[in-house]
């Protein structure tokens, strides 16, 4: 990383939908931003806990016994192996902090697992 | 953590310039919220990179052959071993991700060091 990272102008270059895009990385993590809209699947992260901050729009984070939302500069982080669903009712940019290779839809696998992409860092 | 965290209010409920609060945890990583103003000091941490995202006011990091300036939404991640020298002219308040254990002034020590505090998480 030479330059600062945008977090808006990051989110306004991504073209699909629940496909992080790879900022920066601390240590072992992963520092992404991803443009999500509508219902995730149900998942969970037996190995790492889950690290969510909402840049614009709002997230609701459902949990299998009550749900969490998020605004604008709101973090919240879903410990390991908690079962969650995101949800975004409009279109909604978040800042995503997880381990290299976390995958994004946990043990559920799915049509909506993605491929990690690398941003110019 | 119950519930999310609003960075606003986190850091216009810190009285002291350059002590950061813990307000989560992903995995071996703390998530910090600190509310500074004026010069740091010249350190660097050979354990860790050091994450910043500014989320109000502006950020200078003085490196010693350039500065990098953050802006509100902006991030940027110090490598490991890269001497640096935070500074802020007016109240700005930033998001800092760290390993549990690290020290905000990393090899300098000096006055500015501070003693992590846990917010009810």
């Amino acid at each position: 990383m030479s330059a600062p990272v945008n977090l808006a102008a990051v989110a306004a270059d991504l073209s699909d939908l629940w496909n992080p895009r790879v900022v920066g990385r601390i240590n072992e993590m992963l520092v992404k931003v991803a443009r999500i809209e509508g219902e995730f699947v149900w998942h969970q992260h037996d190995e790492t806990d889950d690290f969510f901050l909402v840049v614009r729009g709002r997230l609701t984070i459902h949990h299998r016994d009550r749900d969490v939302v998020l605004e604008p500069g709101e973090l919240f982080v879903v410990p390991r192996g908690v079962e969650h669903c995101p949800e975004a009712d409009a279109e909604t940019h978040v800042l995503l902090i997880e381990p290299d290779g976390t995958v994004n839809t946990g043990d559920a696998g799915g049509e909506l697992t993605a491929e990690p992409r690398i941003l110019d860092l």
